[in-house]
C-alpha cells in the first residue's frame, strides 16, 4: 500500500487500503454509515465494498442516477432528504463511491448536512482517482455552468483501488487519461513519456502512473490549498476545456463530451496558445497534439460554436472583474499564470486544432 | 462605537460602525458589491445603507421575498443564478442586510458561490442582531426542518446599528426579545433583570442590553466554536422550541409562530423540565414563566399537536443515534448539557404551560 499522510484527506492506494478503511471507521466510530453511489457503482463497486467493510455499524445505501447532468442542487436536495429520512445524525459517516460526480456531490452534501458530517471518498473512475479525489474541491453545477456551487474541504480520507477500473467503460478510462496528460504537461516531460503506453482496456499498464498523478496533484494542492498561485496550474487546458464541455452539454447540435474529452481539446488549444505567447516549443506542440489526437478523435466546431463557447468564458470561476485568466506553459513543468489571451488567438488555436494533420 | 475584534467576524456596534464598514470595503477592494435584502429591508434599510456606503465600486442589488418560508435551497438557487448573471466573480463581496433569514441564507450563498466569496452581515432585526449575526452559523431549511443545510463560517465582519429597529414591526421586536431572555437564563440573573423594562415599540430602552446579549453569545461561541460543549447552551429552549416552530409551520390548524414566539414557549417548557430534573428553583420557574407570558400570549396545543411535535424531535440536529439531548439549567447561568428527557415529562411540561395562571 502507498500512502500520502495528511491531517485530513490521507490518501491510501493499492493493496491494504481496505484494512486502512476498516481501521479509519473503527477509530471514527460513526453512529451510522451511508454509502452514496450512482447506478453504475451501485452495480459494480458497492457489492465489492460491502464485502470488504467489516463493521457492526448500520450501513444504508443511497443511489443516484449516473451522469454529469445530475450533478445539481436538485440531486443534493434528494440526498439531503434521504439522509434526513433515514435518520442520519451529526455523527453519521457518508462514504462516496464512484466517479467525480459522486465524490464532488457527495462531499458537498456531507459538508452542508446539519452543518457538516464526516465523509470518505472512494474514487472508482480513472478521472476521479487522479483528479477529483485529491484536493478537497467539491460541489455541483449551476445549470450548465460547471462547479459553480461548492467549496474546498478535504474528506476524512481517500481510498484508491485501481482494480475498480476493470469494470470502467473504455471511453471513461480515456477521459481520465486526459487529466494524467495534463499532469505530464504541467509537471514533467519524463512523466509525460511514462504515460505513452496507455491502453484504455489495460489499466494495469498505468498503475504506477496513476499513483504518480495523485502525487503530482497532491504536491500542488498542499503547496497552495486556496489557489492563490501554483494550484492554478491544475486549470491548465481547463479554461477553454470547461467552456467547450458546457457548450456541448447545452447545444442540441453537437455531441456531449465527457470531461476528459473536452479537456483533451482544451490542452491542445492551450499548448498552441502557449507556443504563441509564452514560447512553448513548436516541436513539442506538434508531438503532444499528435499524441493527444491518437486517443481523442477530433470534434468539429463551427464559427458559431466557437463564438458561443467564448461567450461562456465570462462565467469561468477564475474570471476576475470580467478578465479571463489563462495558465500557459513555457515548457513542460514551467508555467505562467494569470495570462490574458486575445479572442483572435483563441480562434487561431481552434484553426490549428481543425487543420492539424497527423504526421506519423 | 463598541467593537468585538476577531480574526474574522469582527462585530461593530453603534455610532461609527458605518465608517468601519467603509474602511472594511476599502481594505478588501472587492471587484463588485452585491447587496442581498428582502422586500422589507429593500424598502426600509437598503436606501439608508446606500447613503452611508461611500465607494466607487459597482453596487448591485438582489431582492428576496420576505419570510422564513423562503429560507430554502430554491431561493439559494435563484440568488446564485442572479449573482452569476450579474457577473459576480471570486473577488466580489456580498453584503447581507436583513433579519436572520437574509443573513443565514446570504452567508450560505456566499460560502458556496464559486467555492466561496467574501461576505458581510448587517442584521436589521432584533433577533438577527442578538443571535443570527454572531457565531458564523448559516444555512437554510430543508422542507419544514430548520437549518438542516448549512455550515459554520464567520462573515468578514458584522455591523450592528440599532436605529434599524425603529422600522421593525413590534411582533418582530418581541420575537428577538425571546433570545435575549434565553441569554439571561443561560448567563446571569443580573442580566435577566436588566431586560425587564423591554417595550416592543421602544428599542432605545434596551440599547445596552442588545450589546450585552451580543457579548454573551460571542463569549460562548469563541469558547466553543464547533459546539462540542458550552455552545450547546445556546440551544436552551430550542429543542422543543424548534419542534414547535416546525410543527406550526407545517400544520394548517395552528397559527404559524415567529421564531422567538416558539422559543418563548420552549424556554418555559425547558425551565419546567429543569425544575424537575436539575433543580432549577421553583420560585424562579414561576417568576420567569410569568414574565415570559407577559410578552408572549399563550398558544393552545392539543394532545395530537404535542404528539406530532414530539415526532419532529427525531430530526433535531443535536439528536445523535436516535437520542434527543436537552440542555437544562440548575439555575440562572448554571447548566447541564446532553440530558435525556422522558416524553412523559415533556407532556407534563406542556400541562404546566397550559395551566399556569398569572399570580401578579
Amino acid at each position: 500500500m502507498k500512502v500520502i499522510k495528511k491531517k485530513r484527506g490521507t490518501i491510501y492506494f493499492g493493496d491494504g487500503c481496505w484494512d486502512a478503511l476498516n481501521n479509519t471507521i473503527s477509530i471514527l466510530k460513526p453512529s451510522r454509515i451511508f454509502i452514496l453511489a450512482d447506478t453504475n457503482t451501485t452495480l459494480h463497486c458497492v457489492p465489492v465494498l460491502l464485502k470488504l467493510v467489516s463493521t457492526s455499524i448500520s450501513i444504508q445505501h443511497i443511489n443516484l442516477p449516473a451522469g454529469e447532468q445530475f450533478k445539481t442542487i436538485d440531486t443534493c436536495q434528494k440526498v439531503w432528504k434521504q439522509l434526513s429520512e433515514q435518520g442520519a445524525d451529526r455523527n453519521s459517516l457518508l462514504i462516496n463511491i464512484g466517479g467525480g460526480v459522486v465524490t464532488d456531490l457527495g462531499g458537498f452534501v456531507a459538508c452542508t448536512f446539519k452543518r457538516g458530517i464526516e465523509f470518505i471518498n472512494i474514487p472508482t473512475s480513472l478521472l476521479a482517482m487522479v483528479d477529483a479525489a485529491v484536493g478537497g474541491k467539491n460541489g455541483v453545477d449551476l445549470g450548465h455552468l460547471k462547479n459553480q456551487i461548492g467549496f474546498i474541504k478535504d474528506p476524512l480520507a481517500v481510498f484508491v483501488d485501481s482494480s475498480f477500473l476493470e469494470t470502467l467503460p473504455t471511453n471513461q478510462m480515456t477521459s481520465g487519461y486526459a487529466e494524467m496528460l495534463k499532469h505530464g504537461l504541467i509537471a514533467s516531460e519524463v512523466y509525460w513519456e511514462t504515460l505513452k503506453p496507455f491502453k484504455p482496456d489495460r489499466p494495469e499498464l498505468i498503475e504506477d502512473a496513476i499513483w504518480e498523478s495523485i502525487e503530482i496533484k497532491n504536491d500542488v494542492v498542499v503547496a497552495d490549498p486556496t489557489e492563490k498561485g501554483l494550484r492554478k496550474t491544475l486549470n491548465y487546458g481547463h479554461t477553454l476545456g470547461h467552456a467547450i464541455e458546457s457548450y456541448c452539454l447545452e447545444s442540441n447540435d453537437i455531441k456531449t463530451l465527457l470531461h476528459g474529452e473536452a479537456i483533451a481539446i482544451g490542452l491542445i488549444l492551450a499548448n498552441y496558445i502557449s507556443s504563441e505567447l509564452t514560447g512553448f516549443p513548436k516541436t513539442k506542440l506538434s508531438e503532444t497534439t499528435a499524441h493527444i489526437l491518437r486517443h481523442f478523435p477530433k470534434e468539429k466546431f463551427s464559427k458559431a460554436d466557437i463564438e458561443q463557447t467564448l461567450e461562456l468564458l465570462k462565467f469561468d470561476k477564475k474570471n476576475v472583474d470580467g478578465v479571463v485568466n489563462f495558465v500557459l506553459l513555457k515548457n513542460f513543468g514551467s508555467h505562467e499564470i494569470d495570462k490574458q489571451v486575445p479572442n483572435s488567438l483563441i480562434y487561431k488555436a481552434f484553426e490549428y486544432y481543425k487543420n492539424f494533420k497527423k504526421i506519423i
